[in-house]
């Protein structure tokens, strides 16, 4: 039998858990797996695009366990009343080939996605960082800001976005969660005064949510809207002046915001900050920016995360998935098993 | 909601309808879809090798439909009580992103390779076939001879594998359901006098279980075994003295029987047959080789088979996958509405 989490149980989880629980626990998965990135199979993800959008498929082994997600990304699913982004994922066993775990992953993505922030700032932002301002108050925001608030302490929230149905629906989501928020009037006000700035607006085009003028020294970037060909938030003079650093280099080249830069502009992988093998941040002046695309590994963690957390509850359920019939070879028997008279 | 359709559900369905009738009814469909085999989005299948085995994920897209399969091979799993293949499959839709359909697909791997089998056999051997040479009577054996006898009319079966536990469950599963079934002393004498030859053995090894001695002109080879690297089954002088008929070439000169011959082997890719764009068989002393390894389009047209058939019946489960709030921008108000108190 293999574990199903649908979208019914991961919901009844995360509530009775807490959001911000379960964030500031998926970040000390996410980064045991980010220090021993070495031992892991980084395959590039397979994408078949689409005029309107594009479906991934993202596996990666650690040569215990199998994982992949299956993720759509589609600009125009909203307008439709439909999720730019849904997903979902399977683990399997590396030694047997069957699958053991398979979990909706809209959710779970959007999870991972604030985990991982929350990780790098920690690593990158200066220690004493107590305010945020968000760009973009779409699906991502509300978990960013509870990943920020449960894993560094940042408590205030200075947001803008251009869509105020957004910004209400933030507010409205956040606000009895004992923030303190302050709706900017423009995304150079929602800047000023900041210690990290993360950017996630949803646009399939090369925006400048964010120009270089309004970049402070000292400041850490959490650059989350960047993440496909042609997608880019941020003003290239930023990447000039700020240390950049990403999750794999071979895939942020093609999908982050350095597709704007030459094949050959310096970063840093993240995972080697946290194992000790790089530097992170060197001074309070420095720029920082994470430049963020999201990749498997914060999947199969985040996956391995939610098979631990669910076990002996009942937000799962068992499905039959693997034919297994007693004799190996006699697939045919059990498929006739029950048939009521001829083949 | 996506459609799920389980092992028991997979197996009832087979019970009830009859392996032969969807074997037949299978081979329409998978026609259909090779006749337009320029139409598919043929990505590369992508695998993750570790020392017991293989796991792989194969997508394709005809523009409107996306299907993706997961697939397993170890095969020292029997010895451990499991299947050395097992897998699942997924359609979505192109517009959206969105799955809709989902599979265990150990079973429907099972069918569709039977069909394309007997499809092939149908535009390749000669048309007065009525004896198969069947070596290897494992997992894919009955429902090999019963799509040869769905499409082909051949009733008569020459059958020999080494294991005689092997040879005795395929005459308690075939020989009530009509054959003409003999068990041959040896792959020679299975081979004697068979229009057709069926290969279908498991072994991870470059072995020789057909040698060029035991082909007779005119013959039709079905090699179903010699399906991953290092894998094959035939003499390679079979080859040369034979045409070979691929599905997708690239993937079988890694994979298939031709791996052990230069990279310019000429083959014929078996869907310009099927449209007319190519000559199959020429005369009947020719000898033709089916060099089949499995490609994602049969999988695609078998899972939109099942889709087909198993409409307005109780063979699946609707299951919530897809996370789908009122406001597509609002997945955290989704998350945490039944939150008892703080999240």
């Amino acid at each position: 039998m293999v574990r199903f989490v649908d979208v019914g149980n991961i919901n009844r989880w995360a509530a009775e858990t807490g959001v911000e629980r379960i964030l500031t626990d998926m970040v000390e998965y996410i980064e045991r797996d980010f220090r021993r990135w070495p031992s892991f199979d980084k395959a590039p993800r397979v994408a078949s695009h689409s005029p309107l959008g594009v479906i991934e498929l993202m596996p990666t082994s650690d040569g215990e366990t199998y994982g992949f997600k299956y993720v759509n990304g589609h600009p125009s699913n909203p307008s439709r009343g439909l999720q730019t982004v849904t997903a979902f994922g399977v683990l399997a066993d590396v030694q047997s080939g069957y699958p053991t775990f398979w979990s909706e992953m809209t959710v779970l993505t959007a999870l991972r996605t604030a985990a991982t922030s929350a990780m790098v700032a920690r690593a990158l932002a200066r220690p004493a960082s107590h305010t945020m301002a968000m760009l973009g108050t779409g699906t991502q925001s509300e978990f960013q800001a509870l990943a920020f608030r449960g894993v560094l302490g940042l408590n205030r929230l200075q947001v803008w976005d251009t869509d105020p149905a957004a910004l209400d629906k933030f507010l409205r989501n956040l606000a009895p969660l004992g923030f303190e928020i302050v709706v900017a009037t423009s995304a150079a006000d929602a800047v000023f005064g900041a210690d990290i700035i993360t950017t996630c607006t949803a646009d399939k085009a090369n925006a400048t949510v964010l120009t270089d003028e309004m970049v402070e020294p000292g400041v850490h970037i959490n650059a989350i809207g960047g993440d496909c060909p042609g997608k880019t938030e941020l003003d290239a003079a930023i990447l000039l002046r700020g240390d950049v650093f990403v999750e794999f280099t071979a895939q942020t080249r093609i999908e982050g915001e350095i597709q704007q830069m030459d094949p050959d502009f310096p970063v840093t992988e993240i995972w080697q900050v946290l194992a000790g093998q790089a530097v992170g941040r060197r001074d309070d002046r420095q720029i920082t920016v994470f430049d963020s695309v999201g990749f498997a590994i914060e999947d199969f963690s985040a996956l391995r995360f939610l098979q631990d957390a669910v076990d002996h509850t009942t937000f799962y359920t068992d499905i039959d998935l693997v034919a297994d019939p007693d004799d190996p070879k006699d697939l045919f028997g059990l498929v006739t098993a029950g048939s009521p008279a001829l083949v």
